[in-house]
């Protein structure tokens, strides 16, 4: 039997008290990945990780590795964390809240003299928040799994328009190592990564449960710049057939999209799809139609037959509303990511883990791309669990009831434990 | 046998070129109401007017009436005309066109020595431009005509903040005639009025006519500044049925609305129906879902039949979309206008003027307002003849070919002559 390890709640309060007194912008929460608030960040976590005694070490990209040796020190290590990083006028809780899980675990190891059979390590990733600093996801993950494309490293931070190679060094670390797909971590010496984060949507909030045991990240298909290029004309004075209005043409593009969602949702499938820009521009203005629209569409499932079926129709749609109504869509450059089912084997622990404690759980996708999408592009097991939270995140509300926060990191104390027995 | 009588159209030639030197700014013509850009066209005008030994007249409210003395002072006046005024960075030839038309009539009589039965006159009025200057329509016109209301005197400028009876001071005019009810021209003293105008719409240059003859002014239903309240979340991370998308439920909306439109029409209405703005607001962007579009919307029709029962198909849906989407509409006031048909005498004129001097022609209904409806719903018989013209109005690139000027002067001058035999 396991003996009764609890993690070190006390710790990350104080640590989350710590970040946010330091990185407070005087509206929210901002840690710029491979920047002073992100540097900020990782120096109250080191300096309280090497208080606990463990045996702390940044990668040549970044990433802070705080370990708690196992008696086997050649054994795959098990591995536990998030990023460090925010969003610009962010919350105190996405990503840190993964990394203080992770010490709160080791740190209730260590408190109850627990040694574990191998290393349980916890690591503070780089520059997660891809859509606020650089405009890429997962740099610091990635130069850390072999996985970054050297041309990645030019890719420049969207505020300072420094390179990711330039940010790097100026922390003091070495892009070169990332550029030669160096590895910090691999299949070879990492049993498992658990990511805890806070939820982000409404599902557990609205379902009254703390806890969620991600099933996978999902893929992506996605319009960054999509527009609908029609005519500006007198809205009284140009009958219908000699219209080219890009409004409605973007309005009946959404429509029918939004339309096919709800039908493949009949059918069984689980994916979102958002319009989250829509509409006419400045140039628009009242008595005239609009001679141009724009859109941003981001399409999301685990199953990327779902995304791409939805992406179908609106490809389907586009000939016949241009024929329909005169106007040219110019959709371009289609993104996208792949997306990352999470291992079985640690869900199945998961799952474990929190019945053996009596905490409520439910099954469920990720809606938002994760550093562990990387490690299991990686071939290292991934798994994630997801905090109940308020107001989403990316803003200053971002809330977390401490006692849920206590019940993932029980989780994680658990399933660390028992993967390092 | 009526005399062979010719617009004088080297006047109206140069006069255009006169207005384009003074009240060019840079990019387009501006010419403010009640300001600067107005007045400088009132003076080239009067100038021209008084040259040809016009008698010239401001009214209190400032329009300019210009009057070729008839035989029988006595008779009721015919009147010619338009606007000088302009909305910023616009064109030359809307509203001019009809000032200047009806100056070319009244020269090209003077010079042949036609004596009319009747006063011939030419109105500049002031301050059509509604959308650009003052928000209420037809202050000119109607402060001349008596519908002012006292309130409406007390609108602001949209660039200035200072009043319309403040600006009607500051050009040495006497708002307190249009107070208290003053008027400038009645059924009484004016047989009817005519104006030309640039049409604005693509009709007559689709379809290659030079000259339209107006059945009718639209009336309009109008929202300005409606909204669509939902909220913001993370489009990755909230499920459908979870989500409130603003975006979403205005597409929804646009696309009924526009769907009932085809449905009307192929049932025999004429009318148009733009969302002129319609979309996410600034707060909106990538991985949100938008928690607010605004739309503003413009319907008109010359029956208003065809408007209600576009805008009832507006109102029926609201609610489904609401309950469906979890969001909220806010429409604002709507705003509207009467329709005006044009006279039928009038029209009839301007036919038999059309054919007797051979000029192709169509009638058409106008889509925009203009100060001719002010003057029918003051009971003054009023007509419109529209030119073709290119590249719309209301912008720099404001055109007419002079020949379709011509041409429309040459019906104006054969109209008012016959009027005023």
């Amino acid at each position: 039997m396991l003996p009764n390890l609890t993690p070190d709640l006390e710790l990350a309060e104080r640590l989350f008290a710590e970040l946010r007194d330091a990185t407070f912008d005087g509206t929210g929460i901002t840690r710029d990945a491979y920047g002073e608030g992100e540097r900020k960040a990782h120096a109250i976590v080191r300096q309280a990780a090497e208080a606990i005694g463990l045996d702390c070490r940044a990668d040549p990209v970044g990433n802070l590795v705080m370990t708690l040796p196992g008696a086997d020190r050649a054994a795959k290590r098990v591995l536990l964390g998030s990023h460090l990083d925010s969003v610009a006028e962010g919350g105190n809780y996405d990503g840190a809240a993964g990394v203080l899980a992770g010490l709160a675990a080791v740190a209730g190891m260590k408190r109850a003299g627990f040694v574990p059979a191998r290393d349980v390590a916890v690591v503070a990733v780089r520059a997660e928040e891809a859509g606020s600093w650089f405009p890429i996801s997962y740099p610091g993950s990635r130069g850390a799994l072999g996985l970054l494309k050297p041309a990645e490293l030019a890719v420049k931070r969207q505020d300072t328009g420094r390179t990711l190679a330039e940010h790097m060094r100026a922390e003091g670390f070495d892009p070169a190592f990332a550029e030669r797909g160096g590895t910090t971590f691999s299949a070879e010496d990492t049993a498992a990564f658990l990511e805890l984060h806070i939820e982000q949507g409404p599902v557990l909030e609205a379902e009254g449960i703390p806890v969620g045991i991600v099933t996978g990240i999902p893929g992506s298909r996605r319009l960054r710049a999509a527009r609908v290029l029609g005519e500006y004309n007198h809205s009284g004075a140009t009958p219908r057939k000699y219209r080219r209005d890009a409004a409605v043409a973007l309005a009946e593009l959404a429509h029918r999209v939004d339309d096919r969602w709800v039908e493949l949702e009949a059918m069984g499938h689980t994916l979102v799809c958002t319009f989250c820009v829509m509409g006419t521009t400045a140039e628009a203005g009242f008595t005239k139609i609009a001679g141009e629209a724009r859109f941003q569409l981001d399409v999301r499932s685990v199953n990327p037959h779902s995304v791409d079926a939805l992406m179908e129709t609106l490809y389907d749609c586009i000939p016949g509303i241009e024929a329909r109504r005169g106007v040219t869509f110019e959709l371009g450059a289609e993104t996208g990511s792949k997306a990352a089912p999470m291992d079985a084997d640690v869900q199945a622990g998961l799952v474990r883990a929190a019945r053996s404690l009596g905490i409520a759980h439910r099954m469920m996708p990720s809606g938002a791309g994760h550093d562990a999408a990387a490690f299991a592009q990686a071939g290292i097991p991934a798994g994630m669990v997801f905090v109940r939270n308020q107001n989403g995140s990316h803003n200053p509300k971002e809330a977390m009831r401490m006692e849920d926060f206590a019940a993932a990191c029980a989780v994680v104390t658990r399933w660390a434990q028992e993967m390092a027995q």
